[in-house]
């Protein structure tokens, strides 16, 4: 047994199994609960403790982690157990992280249903992560964490275990902020995935192969992090199941949209993009990779596609693909940041922290500081974006001339047409400012 | 032969060969075009005169009607047929009918092209028309026409021998106008007709029978000429080929956003829709009746659903279905009426055309006044609309929980919330006004 405190850990899915076996690396006697028999043998095998239940894995843990899949699945485990459940078995004055991706009221609920429940010794930590599987076991994931400072007294050194040195955000504002940080970051991830298959079934229907616009994308404004993690994934049609399926960013999209309606912001691109997903779910493509979403557009593989366009033309039809890209990640940027204004969240940190992440895009670095100032009413600079207005008019008429879709295209020009004929940062933003 | 004027006549398609054959009953000698042989038999059949040369067709007649399907054949039959085409045959100081549906840009530039061949003798009438071939054949068609003056003083009486004596519509702006004042009517028209497939599909998911909606659907604030109309179909699954393909709201759909890029207008919905309509035709629906589209949500024949839910439960949710449609509906007159106003037509002539025809809804119906007074800057009530911003709301949030797209619905919730948290018409309508 080690010295280091014992841990609760719930949920050893693709990201819990990675985290609770890196902290089980890290020394710490970590007691495991999963509803799926072979995880918690794997989980054995691999030095943590199993538990087939929930109050068990909680009893004398000074330390709990909740890892499930969604908010009903945490309200479950918490709360509704019939063995009681992780919080009526954990012991005085312990730290509870929530760790799952969940709507920040949903965060809140846990917060009051502690207290309600008789329960607010626990010190509970908001504490959505991200990063993928690889980064879990590495102990090198995004953590986005919002409570109280005495939660952090207690847990901070918690997620640091979990997370890279410069990736643990706290986010002011309580209980609530880490949940609503993930999420305005969901927001860039939520319209960029949908977007790089737009991209590439767009340009597949105009006759271009995929290699050549993946070429041409990664190093142009058209640039973001989805589009060159998961091109690599569109042109081998590794989809089955691939490395991240449908259904995950829809239940992040779905998280973003529902809290919108909640709090009344208008995510347009967000709610494009969850419609969309939930037309590929009905296609039977839940559990194949997002990177998949292509096939939307078009049955052939978009590698195979034999170019016989001219160099001129070929170039020219790229250029529409890019423009389509850059418009949708305009737009994405400015309803990412736009959203965490409305929400109240720390501007400047949601730049630092998806900047060089998932959620990352060539237009969001360039016009996001902008962007911030402008929301945060310290000027900034109002130069015009017709260009991009133009360029993505062009591509959006291309795309009707052959009958294409383009969800997001199309979605993102009618926001930059409302925004007015000299459209500016400031006057796009006021589209998402509501009174 | 007739003492009346001769008729030339291109494009005999199920509309054009009702106009026709309605001339000829009318004592009128008509020459009928059409590139499809067993047409011109059966025209021939109708007592019409056939021809398979444009020019020859135009040739001596003091009366043209062009009644093909799109503007690149409107093109070709008028100017670049091989033979010399329309205009160039046309004698001196006729008169030519453009009936075909097409961008009012194209309209503005077969009058300057008219110019610039030397023949601004010819007097030409913009004069798209509506009401499907049963009407066609009757001579009761709805028409909006706009051209000069003088045009109209040779033409009138041809487009009155078509037209029912209240749907001639003579529109106020010359060429152009009658096409516009078509396009902000097929407004309603594109969303509402994709409106319909998503509230039975969305009821056919909350395990509603399609019999239970329309009963509830008709009579209700939900209503809508095209809901009525279309589901009949929808019920008997009448869509091969049915009455009215996917391609030809398509196509219509694809005139009102092309015309919005080119004049800066923001036609969300309309926006929507086409791109749900591409993705019909992607599935090889688009020859099939627009009642089909609600096979996007379900492959069940939306009749024979056996509802197994209880009185109460089957209220509430017909509710849901009721609020989407109202909500989508409310925001469709917002953007049909702001778009006329946007391209300068009068207003109170699209609700007098639209208020009984195709276009027509119970909330355009009860909207449609307030909506103009506020947009021709006189008054007009600000009564806040914020039951139909909840309730469609309730609508959206019960979807997600079901993961059915709600194209539609969720696109002009978005506007809604966009409007602002004090929800009017008045500011639902600066959506629509671009600076």
């Amino acid at each position: 047994m080690s010295s280091k405190p014992a841990i609760g850990f719930a949920g050893l899915g693709a990201m819990g199994f990675g985290m609770a076996t890196n902290l089980v690396k890290q020394g710490y006697a970590v007691t495991g609960f999963d509803v799926y028999a072979p995880t918690l043998e794997k989980f054995k095998a691999a030095g943590g403790v199993p538990s087939t239940s929930l109050a068990e894995s909680a009893r004398d843990k000074p330390f709990y982690i909740v890892m499930v899949a969604t908010a009903q699945q945490a309200q479950a485990a918490l709360f509704e157990s019939p063995d009681g459940g992780i919080v009526s078995a954990l012991p005085k004055d312990a730290t509870l992280l929530l760790c799952s991706t969940v709507p920040s009221a949903y965060a809140q609920g846990v917060e009051k249903q502690l207290k309600d429940v008789g329960r607010d010794d626990i010190f509970f930590i908001d504490a959505p992560v991200s990063g993928g599987a690889i980064r879990a076991a590495q102990g090198t994931l995004s953590i986005m964490a919002g409570a109280s400072s005495a939660a952090f007294q207690k847990g901070q050194w918690l997620l640091e275990e979990m997370s890279a040195p410069k990736k643990l955000f706290i986010v002011e504002g309580g209980i609530g902020a880490g949940s609503n940080m993930k999420m305005a970051h969901q927001v860039l991830a939520a319209i960029q995935i949908l977007a790089l298959s737009e991209g590439f079934g767009f340009g597949a229907r105009l006759g271009l192969n995929g290699k050549d616009i993946r070429e041409a994308v990664i190093g142009s404004e058209a640039w973001s992090w989805m589009f060159e993690n998961r091109s690599t994934r569109t042109l081998t049609e590794d989809y089955f199941p691939g490395a991240s399926a449908v259904t995950i960013i829809l239940k992040d999209t779905s998280i973003i949209t529902s809290t919108a309606r909640l709090v009344n912001f208008p995510a347009s691109l967000s709610t494009i993009a969850e419609q969309v997903y939930f037309s590929a779910v009905d296609r039977g493509w839940g559990a194949n990779d997002d990177a998949g979403l292509v096939r939307l557009w078009t049955s052939e593989p978009v590698a195979n596609i034999q170019s016989t366009l001219s160099d001129e033309d070929k170039k020219a039809k790229i250029d529409l693909v890019i423009s389509l890209l850059t418009g949708i990640h305009l737009v994405a940027a400015a309803e990412s940041i736009a959203f965490a204004k409305h929400v109240g969240l720390p501007l400047a940190q949601l730049y630092k922290l998806a900047v060089d992440a998932a959620g990352g895009s060539a237009m969001f670095k360039s016009l996001g500081p902008n962007i911030i100032e402008i929301l945060e009413g310290k000027g900034g600079e109002t130069s015009s974006l017709n260009s991009y207005l133009n360029r993505l008019k062009e591509a959006v008429g291309a795309a009707q001339s052959i009958r294409s879709p383009v969800y997001l295209g199309s979605g993102a020009l009618n926001l930059l047409v409302a925004a007015g004929k000299e459209l500016t940062l400031a006057e796009l933003l006021k589209l998402y400012t509501v009174n």
